[in-house]
């Protein structure tokens, strides 16, 4: 199956940027007293609850941008956090456009980039994983969020989808992603699949994936894809 | 109104790309004894009546590679090249995919790219811009195309989708083309609009358009998108 891969789309919260990292360092940023790992936990953890609702029809479809702000407008009261002005609320809501990387995701990235279309498959709308990519320095070949599809991961039309824009076919495209259940939804597709061990995310793979390794770097190793030329380009990383 | 603008949307076929250039090349290369040039013109004829077929309603959606080999199958009747093999047809057929960059417009977009998104708007579908891009080392931000929409431009919902996506308002985005219907159908959504003279396409800005330049790289000087730095990344053309 490996040598048919022609596509490869990333899980971008957790799997390719540190959520936690990069919300709870701008949550500090505008409220110091609160405890910022619990602020992003809370937040992210809201996260699954809003997109089902959308999920299962009982909202309509809204871009993520506007999920987290309906979860944070919850949160800064349980956080005694109200006297935020609107200004500051909406610059907070935008963290989650100015995550960073991991450290081996723009080396890893862009040594697969040289032998496969890299994508983005995220719930993010795309004008989050556009700034998110401009501010990393993260060169993907195509942008693919559940907003092109108004369909949230897991649903299918959000694989299919992505597979039906690049003209190809589900073994031909290959998923990754940190989390057990987006993968297990891919595989149920008949997309390839890649897990990549990620701290504070799903801590094993449980299922038979394609592929599995410990980092983005490795995967490209794992894929054949290292290019043994220096790097030039903006990736900055490899040079 | 040039202040606001945020994302600059390219259509692609003519503006960014050279068609006649790169059908011809590869026509040439299957057929040698064939006027490459009239080939590809009259490959290129059949394009807006096909699209319109789709826009009418009386073709279902049908991806532009789709559109390409119908216009090819008859073309090779009249052309006398009947004797080519599928897979020749086939490799033709993707010679849309591997068109040259004008010589401009690497450089241009990438000055252009420090101070905005970049991304596509245009009737190819997704895998054939990837591809092309891909091949010429351009560096979207984002691929838009008519596909994601359901709508081949001048409908309005390309352009309004593709606002919409990026989460900006009409004024915020500009349509920068070489064709006045295009632009001006961009202009009647509210989009700020960008003429670039290209040979063989629109000689003359047939509107009042928010820019009007001769080519990427006048136009980013235009926007004061010089970044005055030393290109260090994959657009080679500025080092």
């Amino acid at each position: 199956m490996e040598n048919r891969i022609k596509a490869l789309l990333f899980d971008v919260f957790g799997t390719v940027v540190d959520w936690r990292g990069g919300v709870a360092r701008d949550v500090a940023q505008v409220a110091p007293p609160v405890d910022a790992a619990a602020f992003a936990a809370a937040w992210r953890a809201g996260y699954r609850p809003a997109m089902d609702q959308v999920r299962r029809g009982e909202l309509p479809w809204t871009k993520l941008d506007g999920l987290h702000r309906r979860i944070l407008d919850d949160l800064l009261a349980d956080f005694g956090l109200l006297a935020l002005s609107e200004a500051e609320k909406e610059w907070l809501n935008t963290s989650w456009h100015r995550l960073d990387p991991w450290p081996d995701a723009l080396e890893g990235l862009h040594r697969m980039k040289q032998r496969f279309t890299v994508a983005t498959l995220s719930n993010g709308n795309v004008s989050l994983l556009v700034d998110m990519a401009k501010r990393a320095g993260i060169a993907w070949d195509c942008v693919f969020s559940a907003e092109l599809f108004g369909h949230y991961k897991p649903d299918p039309e959000t694989y299919l989808g992505a597979v039906g824009l690049l003209s190809l076919t589900p073994p031909e495209v290959m998923l990754v992603a940190a989390h057990n259940s987006d993968l297990a939804a891919a595989a149920e597709q008949g997309l390839a699949t890649a897990f990549v061990r990620r701290p504070g995310e799903d801590s094993e793979p449980a299922g038979q994936y394609t592929y599995a390794a410990a980092d983005l770097a490795e995967l490209a190793m794992l894929l054949g894809a290292l290019s043994g030329l220096p790097c030039s380009c903006r990736c900055r990383s490899i040079r």
